[in-house]
């Protein structure tokens, strides 16, 4: 899923998403309740309708966000209390305060709201989270389905999010205990944090071990092009990533042959395009040459046209996976990404 | 003409200045001199290879730029010295040294080197940079005639720059001088500089009553969305101007009934295009609203359907004043297209 945290996937317009294939973005219930609003977003039809895109939209809860971006925030049992980054007012977002803000924005999957902590987290601190995670799952559960029954004219999905940290029982714990709500799909939560990648594997691969199979499985916030495939072959169904669209703005280009970062002088005269493999269509016009001298010179065009091709590398990516799954071949296509992502960039 | 400086026009793709039905774009010999340089753009197969661009392109020859962005200029009968904007460098620009720069560029039509002055200037410091004008236009006549006999296979034009800042018999000796070259095309330079509009409009006239009817003339820099069939109505028929993206970026849109500065908390819950009687493809899909929240969160695709809606605006008068031509009907467009945008912003 690619990122468009504010009602907008940086540097591609809709049409482009559509072109390149996109089913679904992810929007951020943080971000648009406090800008534009999620009551404007509602009165304007919600916000397939308010940004023109027809197709799915998940949005994330904003626990994430809280605790990233806000100040002075203060987690009770109640909810959190946080001064928003823009302008500094006071705000308390609850599970219920959540859910309500997805349904007037409309997304098609809801994330319920989970209390985030830093890595690595003692192990008292992972627990306590993870138990008020459960708590806010069920009052966000509660809540949802009182409300989207009265409101069978837009369909919504509420997904629970496994939380635990890096402690394999204690995500074994939520997810069993985020089972007994019945969500119709499941995120696993908190990682990607800054923990070793066999770590991140190890805790998604205890959790969907347990999750079942013909509901989705959904690995928040990842990740690297190498990394895709061994999320997929633990049973991940879906991922997000801001990768892909700020790398790109940085001038890092994702291609078959590993990272190419376009602003090296070894590519002022290189007439071949991005990735000679790839068929997007900044591949099939645009040199490197042009893409370097675009980012030389601080063109906005450059963002543009570099997001266009790492956001279509992305979702080649899973195409790629799903054919290699057909073919039972994934593994092979895993340690061949790993092995091109390895050699470090060009 | 949409303006790309630097080969590319600001917030837009080729591919989206192409579906705008965009004919010529304008680029800058300066800038392009400095970064990627000439030579590189001519190993390369050329700008229009380069930037992947198959219509027509003009470069403006560095003369305005040299005036207006580099430091510790110094100008002398053989050309102008002046150190680079992006590091300080120095370098000779002469009228052979443009000509060079831009068949290396392989534009379609090239401009000779003109001497650029501040404006209100004096008489006598006028007649200077018209006189220097006119040599230079000679010997980037002589130069490029000569280069070019041996270079069938990349037509190329030339146009004079008439100057003379704002004295009516300047201007008019300044286009005699130029007409003795015979230049397949003729500019007005060194006008919308800070004059009033009507002084900018007296000067062209005077010009354009001179200039032969079947060769193109062209006055750089222009202009407002209300003055372009002024222009045209005294025989212009080019214009460049980097107002449509320029405001664009700033939240400055364009439309039938004036400016709508899209930031301004009336356009909220606004969910009209951004005028109601356009046809491109950011009016038949997105609302004031989103356009108003893209801007307020200052995301990158705010300057892109902006940008986009902005250069269709002023095509599209464009291809309203012909069809106002052909009706006879240029003097009414005008006037209506004052009144609307004497209005102000709304």
């Amino acid at each position: 899923m690619p990122v468009g945290t504010q009602a907008t996937v940086k540097g591609l317009t809709q049409e482009a998403l559509e072109e390149l294939g996109t089913g679904i973005i992810l929007a951020n219930t943080y971000h648009l309740y406090l800008r534009p609003g999620h009551e404007l977003v509602r009165e304007l039809g919600g916000l397939h309708k308010f940004m023109s895109w027809p197709r799915a939209i998940l949005t994330d809860s904003g626990g994430y966000q809280v605790f990233s971006l806000s100040e002075l925030r203060k987690m009770t049992d109640e909810g959190v209390r946080f001064r928003s980054h823009l302008d500094g007012s006071e705000h308390l977002l609850t599970p219920e305060k959540a859910a309500e803000i997805q349904i007037a924005l409309g997304s098609d999957i809801t994330m319920v709201l989970d209390e985030c902590i830093e890595t690595p987290a003692p192990r008292e601190k992972a627990e306590a989270a993870l138990n008020r995670t459960t708590a806010w799952a069920k009052r966000a559960r509660n809540h949802f389905l009182q409300q989207s029954s009265g409101n069978s004219n837009l369909p919504q999905w509420q997904f629970g999010i496994v939380q635990g940290a890096t402690f394999a029982d204690l995500r074994r714990q939520s997810a069993r205990q985020l089972l007994e709500l019945d969500f119709p799909g499941y995120a696993v939560g908190g990682l990607a944090v800054g923990e070793p990648h066999e770590v991140t594997c190890e805790m998604a691969g205890e959790v969907t071990a347990l999750l079942p199979k013909d509901r989705p499985r959904y690995l928040m916030g990842v990740g690297r092009p190498e990394q895709l495939a061994d999320y997929v072959a633990l049973g991940i169904d879906m991922m997000d990533c801001v990768l892909p669209t700020r790398a790109a703005r940085h001038a890092c280009l994702y291609t078959s042959e590993g990272r190419v970062l376009i602003k090296n002088a070894r590519y002022a005269r290189d007439q071949r395009p991005i990735d000679p493999r790839c068929a997007c269509s900044v591949c099939r016009r645009y040199s490197r040459a042009y893409l370097r001298h675009l980012f030389a010179a601080g063109e906005l065009t450059a963002a543009i046209l570099a997001s266009h091709h790492n956001v279509h590398f992305y979702l080649d990516i899973m195409r790629q996976i799903r054919e290699a799954i057909e073919f039972g071949n994934l593994a092979n296509f895993s340690s061949d990404m790993h092995a091109r992502y390895t050699a470090g960039p060009a």
